[in-house]
């Protein structure tokens, strides 16, 4: 709203209520006294002169979950908008890796394969601590087949390799055409073109709008919004007749509310996501009644690096490399770190440290290991750096030489006899000492990758409300949501439970009651 | 509310508004779309028709941390209320176990230890695994040992003794006369009646009410409420000209709620807190606009036996025998953790093994270790066991004779050498084989013990709100409050956190302007 809309309505409604008289401000004033109000909200919101649009249902957010609830929802027969704050489509899933994770397929079954949904769902729980919302975990697994399948008959999209990530027992990741989930997001968005249901780029949630019951009925907008400038755009209120989805993201990018649920992550952190991944639809659904959990679980990747933007290319470069070759603290010229440890357990090792590792290998670890591509681009852009000879690699990075060269030969030393003393590293088969000049080398520190908490949905993709009750109208799907991955979401099954709870989201809001 | 009232209400609202017609139904669907509205709250709560009373600070929960910030804002020159849904003051301070850790005292210095708040500061931040928030959680460090002098010097106070919590660097645990929280608690109450405060007991927040600018101007409450029954007691309205402090305490005894943050925390749990420490008073807060964090960081005590109610006596078998006796999965006979693990290893490490485990030791280990009074009272109800022969002892609790022999011997083996290969728990030098009848026994199974999480607050205890700004009106301290002990509460730091922030509570609310 703009500075002149707030002061004209103040004043028209003062007027109003000076022609209406005592009356009105007495009935005001009693409200819903006698209403059974579980919530602050429930006296009601400010209603709106006029809806300026009126659709079924309304999708906050353009990725794989809001994306998948508009077409599921517009197949129900519901009349169906997607807002995008952003200027284009697509939110994080556009430039995620573009990995599915799903047991019992196709491509695994001709990789000889064998997986399960039980199996899935067990590893989705030993990831996730047991603090995953144990029904929606297995929602996901059990229904991550169908939805690839999906997928596939009904987007069209191609999976071309069946890949593994950390903490999966089998390989179960598959991978798309060109691995990115563009892939997925385009075709969403060409079914969604089909269908007919219209994108709204570059408008944002202001906030949901309640009636006297609680039920939220609609949502204020800013439209022609130009992030991240809040007094960008005009107010607009968009009714939405059976319900609103959220599949507004993760908040990875958004460094005070992170900072609050785990107050290490400082603006020192970058972000893996797209700048738009902040937290205030999540928030809003909050200030609505909604109950969030487990928000300070945020993931961090231990692969990436301070020398470039975003994911970049040192994870294609570290990833590789670990049990091949040494991650070393400059400042002591000294391993710190089991090399093959978890994202988590890396990262937190890096972040207590309090400054940048360097991952390093020789060029056979690095040849035989990293895709050239990686090594290449990341060398152009100066995040990966490679060296004649140790001396000049220590030089470069500040590394004191000689309990760095005496390190060296001792990790070596590791690799002989295969069994590393200090922090029992993996070291595999084919791991050779690290002599082998040039030598490569890059900074790492980590990066916030994914927010793990988010609203409390049940199996319906329902919004729970601080009451333990239904947030009516109000449904959630994707990172947004919270419990599925409890404490660790494992790679390749955010986009499961996008799909999954996206499709379940839709399917509900356009079976939702109308309220009006 | 009772049913006829809500009813009478209803209708006497309903007839207003027919009376008052159509005019004033329009000025209240108008509501405040005019006005700078954040919260959903912003539109203004339900005002009552009248304040049933009136004070400048309404306190609620009569706790370490209420009675501390009642006594300080009296203190300030405001009138206080103090209210508290049980039929009996202290809510669990008074059955907590008295132990106050501040550092550099009197008492540690008469004791020849050395410390600072800076090293009990890194201790806190260390086992809450950074993620305090690393402010607040130094005010706690930095003002305990003044806020333990205030208790001796201003309430009379007794410290006995100093002693030593697991994750603490010292001993710096300060005892308290009879080793409970009641002596501070009573010595609080007091000065309470001394100020001439009183308590409200039997009376139950409902909801917190807030005025137009989303600033809490007082509560709805149930007065002569009996626990646990919701439908007991009548509505009254408590009007806050100031403020209102929360020390409502935490939500251990809160199965539904624990179980949406933490899902393992089933019924099959009991807690080690009294019944009332429930978590309406927090979700309450969180309906009026306040931000909840870490609520999924919940403390298990891993030392609590299935067959005694609340603490009880096992707890003081077991910590010592740890190191000095062996755990047993009575399944399989063997060893399943590390004995000397932190709690929160071992608590779950018992959960994920699915069945209480067994905690043993031999007559030196427990007569060497254990206070006779534990022993004995623990055995009077059926908690702790005497068995003549390992023979005995392995029938009693079904475990697999064979493999449990065996396992003992192995045990031993350990002992000997001082190392133990199978899980590296420390064996002290005074540890002996476990050989000579009787020998002891106790089943383990972890209960909840504290919720570290709770309302964010500010270095005045000012509650923040999901727009990242104060809930005007509401302050905080205690264990309704989340972020001063991150991941892990210290042994402790429970009662140093509750005093200094009740303090600082206290004189926040009485310095709050008057809004009305």
């Amino acid at each position: 709203m703009k500075k002149d809309d707030t002061k004209e309505k103040t004043l028209s409604r003062r007027n109003f209520l000076k022609t209406t008289g005592a009356a009105a401000v007495a009935a005001m004033a009693v409200g819903n006294l006698g209403m059974p109000a579980k919530y602050a909200q429930a006296a009601g919101d400010a209603l709106p002169k006029k809806w300026d649009e009126t659709y079924d249902v309304v999708v906050i957010g353009s990725g794989f979950a809001g994306l998948a609830a508009a077409i599921e929802a517009k197949n129900a027969g519901a009349s169906v908008a997607i807002i995008e704050k952003m200027p284009t489509h697509g939110g994080n899933s556009i430039i995620n890796g573009g990995d599915f994770c799903a047991p019992g397929t196709k491509l695994q079954q001709e990789n000889g394969i064998p997986d399960s949904p039980e199996l899935m769902l067990k590893d989705m729980l030993r990831a996730g601590l047991y603090l995953n919302h144990p029904e929606n975990a297995k929602i996901v697994a059990y229904g991550a087949k169908d939805a690839l399948e999906w997928t596939e008959s009904y987007l069209g999209v191609k999976y071309v390799k069946i890949g593994f990530h950390g903490g999966h027992s089998v390989k179960r990741a598959h991978g798309m055409l060109n691995q990115t989930g563009a892939e997925l997001v385009n075709k969403e968005l060409a079914k969604v073109k089909e269908l007919g249901i219209k994108i709204q780029l570059r408008t944002k949630l202001v906030k949901f709008i309640s009636n006297k019951d609680g039920r939220i009925i609609g949502i204020e907008v800013r439209k022609d919004y130009k992030f991240p400038d809040e007094k960008s755009g005009k107010t607009a209120f968009l009714k939405a007749k059976r319900a609103i989805v959220l599949g507004s993201g993760g908040f990875s990018q958004d460094i005070k509310l992170r900072q609050i649920q785990d107050p290490r992550l400082t603006d020192k952190f970058g972000s893996t996501n797209q700048p738009g991944a902040t937290g205030e639809a999540l928030l809003a659904a909050c200030i609505a009644g909604a109950m969030d959990v487990q928000m300070d679980w945020i993931q961090l990747g231990p692969w990436t690096s301070p020398d470039e933007k975003g994911f970049g290319f040192v994870p294609l470069f570290c990833e590789p490399l670990v049990g091949n070759g040494l991650m070393i603290n400059p400042k002591t010229g000294k391993r710190f770190f089991k090399e093959t440890g978890n994202r988590k357990e890396r990262a937190d090792a890096i972040i207590l440290m309090g400054n940048p590792a360097i991952i390093m290998g020789d060029s056979y670890a690095v040849n035989k290991n990293v895709v050239p591509h990686a090594v290449q681009k990341g060398m152009e852009i100066g995040a990966i750096k490679k060296f004649d000879t140790l001396e000049d690699l220590a030089k470069n990075y500040d590394i004191p030489l000689d309990v760095f060269l005496k390190e060296i030969a001792r990790w070596n030393s590791f690799v002989e006899k295969k069994k590393d003393d200090d922090f029992d590293c993996m070291i595999f088969k084919d791991t050779r000492p690290t002599a082998t000049a040039p030598f490569y080398a890059a900074r790492l520190w980590p990066k916030v990758h994914h927010t793990m908490g988010g609203l409390v949905i049940d199996k319906n993709a329902q919004v729970m409300g601080f009451d333990f009750k239904p947030v009516k109208g109000l449904f959630a799907a994707g990172e947004v949501s919270g419990g599925v991955h409890g404490a660790v979401r494992l790679g390749g099954v955010a986009i499961a439970d996008c799909l999954v709870f996206g499709r379940v989201a839709g399917k509900s809001a356009a079976a939702e009651k109308p309220w009006g």
